[in-house]
Order: C-alpha cells, then sequence, then structure tokens
C-alpha cells in the first residue's frame, strides 16, 4: 500500500487533506506539530481527526527559543481579520513554519519509503502567508529531490496540496463529499475556549460555510 | 553589526565555518542540535568552541520517533571507512538532517533579521551525502527566498557554504590561518571515549592532518 505523510494541524484544511489521501488510497501516517502555538486547542482536534479516520498519528514537540510571530507571542495581539491590511503579510505568519514542517515529513518519508506528503496549504481564501504559495511548494520538491537519498536514487517524495487552488467554499464541498467529520476540526487563532469569530482563520472559515 | 546563524555541529568544519564568519564581521548566533546522534558527545565540544569563540550558541532538543541511520539506531553498526561502497550513499546518512536544520535556522534567521546561515557541508573529502552539495543549497535558497516573509520583501537569507569546495587538507590550513581551537572539536561518529580512528568522519580528519 502506498504511504503518505499528512500534515495534520487539526484545523478543517488539513482534516480534508486526510481523507482525500485516504479516498486515494494511501496509508496516512499523519504528523502534528506542537511548536508553542497559542491555538494549541487545535492537536486535541488533530488527536480527534485521526482517531476518527483510524490513520496512524504522530506528535511532535517543537521548541524554539525564539518567537516571531503573533500565534507564539502572546504580547501580540492577534489581529481582527477586517483590521488586516491584504497587501502585508499577517503578523500571524509563523517564520519559515511549513519549511520546518515540510522538512521534518521529507526525513518520515524517507525513513518509512512514503511517497508523499499532502498538506492543506490554500493560496486562494487564504492570510497571504507566503510559505502557502505553490512557488514555494515547486522549490521544495528541487529540494527533496537533490537533498535526499531517496532523490538521489530518482525516486520520488511528491509534495501534494490538492486545496491550493481551492476557495473556501469549495474546500468545505469536497470535505462534505469525503464524509469529513468537519464538526470535529479547530481553526481559531485566538487560544480562547470558543471560536472567536475575528480572527482571519474564523473569518475565512464562517465566509466559506456562509457561501 | 549584520548577523549570522551558525550551524555548530561541534566538528571541525563547523568550528572552522564560525572563526570564518568572526573573521568576515559577523555577529554569530550559533545553533546546535542534540538529535539522537550516537556521537553526542560532539555537543560538548559544541559549547566549548562556542565558549572560546565568546558568540552567542544554542542547544535545540529534536526528538523524533524514527531513525533511518547508522547515527541515531545503535542496532546499525558504523561501517569501517574501507569497507564503504563510494559509489553508494552510507547507512551513516541521516534522512532530511541538512533540510530540518536549515530551515530551522531559517526561521531563527527571520526572527532576529540574520542575513546569512552558515554552514560548514563539504563536497570534497565527505561522505557522499545528497545533503552535502551545492545543488542542494542552491535549491534551498530558492525555498528561502520564495517561502518567508524577509524573502518577500527582496531581503535575503543567504546560505553561505565556505568550505564546499575545500579538501580536508585546506578546510584544516584555513582553521589554522583563523586560529580554530581545533583540538576542542570533535569528528567521530562510533560515540566511544575516544575517536575509533576507523569511521568515515576519523579516517578523512586524519588524512587531512597526515596531508
Amino acid at each position: 500500500m502506498k504511504k503518505a505523510i499528512v500534515l495534520l494541524s487539526g484545523g478543517m484544511d488539513s482534516a480534508v487533506c486526510l481523507y482525500w489521501a485516504k479516498s486515494k488510497g494511501y496509508e496516512c501516517h499523519c504528523l502534528t506539530f506542537d511548536y508553542g502555538q497559542r491555538h494549541k486547542k487545535e492537536i486535541t482536534y488533530a488527536k480527534k481527526i485521526a482517531r476518527i479516520s483510524e490513520e496512524q498519528h504522530y506528535i511532535l514537540n517543537l521548541n524554539f527559543p525564539w518567537k516571531g510571530s503573533a500565534l507564539l507571542d502572546r504580547s501580540i495581539l492577534i489581529p481582527f481579520s477586517k483590521t488586516v491590511d491584504q497587501n502585508k503579510i499577517p503578523v500571524t505568519y509563523v517564520p519559515a513554519r511549513n519549511m520546518i514542517f515540510l522538512s521534518i515529513a521529507a526525513s518520515f518519508a524517507e525513513t518509512i519509503g512514503a511517497e508523499a506528503i499532502i498538506i492543506g496549504a490554500n493560496a486562494v481564501d487564504f492570510s497571504g502567508y507566503p510559505d502557502c504559495r505553490p512557488v514555494f511548494y515547486k522549490a521544495f520538491s528541487k529540494v527533496i529531490e537533490s537533498g535526499t537519498k531517496r532523490g538521489s536514487e530518482g525516486k520520488k517524495i511528491n509534495i501534494l496540496t490538492p486545496l491550493i487552488n481551492l476557495s473556501k467554499k469549495g474546500i468545505i464541498k469536497l470535505g462534505r463529499k469525503l464524509k469529513v467529520p468537519i464538526e470535529e476540526t479547530w481553526s481559531c487563532y485566538s487560544g480562547g475556549k470558543t471560536p472567536c469569530g475575528k480572527c482571519d482563520a474564523c473569518v475565512l472559515r464562517n465566509k466559506g460555510f456562509a457561501k
């Protein structure tokens, strides 16, 4: 059975990716990172999704002594979505986050012989993060090809981004078609007990459902 | 003062890189990884080098539930250098190691506004690891350019590999010129109290000194 590493955050998009991977016949190995995120609650949801999907799940701790993001540094406020300048990268950007996640996923993929890494990046209804755009994933594929033993042997570890060109509405439609337990996912950045409804993650999610 | 992240393993090559960076006027922020390596002793040497150089030093823990390398898995023997097939990547290769290190360094660089990441990779007297070759570093530069906020703003985080085309003899000569305390570095893979003299790391080092 072909294997894939699925980056599972606990949010809706990565949950849809997991079910997409299952529908494509992959044996899934889900990776979730506890990287000091303010919305640590998403990890609980990642656990629920992995359990419901009956796929393997690993939670890895990454604790670095720097922050550089409102998601890591509680002294920086999470901005209300409507106040965010659409032409700038918002303060919720986490420096090199997806780069770190993909690198670790590549290590895992190479070790277990997985042929794919699946990530729920989206470049349509998104916060403008540079590491969610196709150009980044294309560049990362070259890194895997040139920097791994598997790549040197001519075997692939493909980075798959099935949601990258979908709208949030499209992601929800796909999730419903794939019977993703969307109610068991968590998107809010703010770290509260209930979704704040005002951060970018909440607003994008809610707009998608409204549409 | 311009800043650099220096990947400092505790081996000779990265120590030479640190002193090279100092000679170029960088304020150095050294990163050492405790990633479950058998030759954990190198970390003690990284600490010594950082202390002697009077630069900042951070030791980060990375513990992943997979291995895939003789450097991580004590059930795999470290091969004697003379028995290693030069046309194959040896079992001491650690899947995606430099990829993970560079990603984390990129996150740190972006957070503190460092303009360079310096790594002691070498593609001359080396063990044939794919992630020590120029093509990998060129590809990784594109990842940083496309996947970071700093890159999106047109600012650079350059990956510098000052030793990549030097022989081991050349590295030692450079180290002596820069007054690197080479006696305070550790190269052996085998994890013993004294260098085994037989692994690739020992043999390459000793040949360099002999020459």
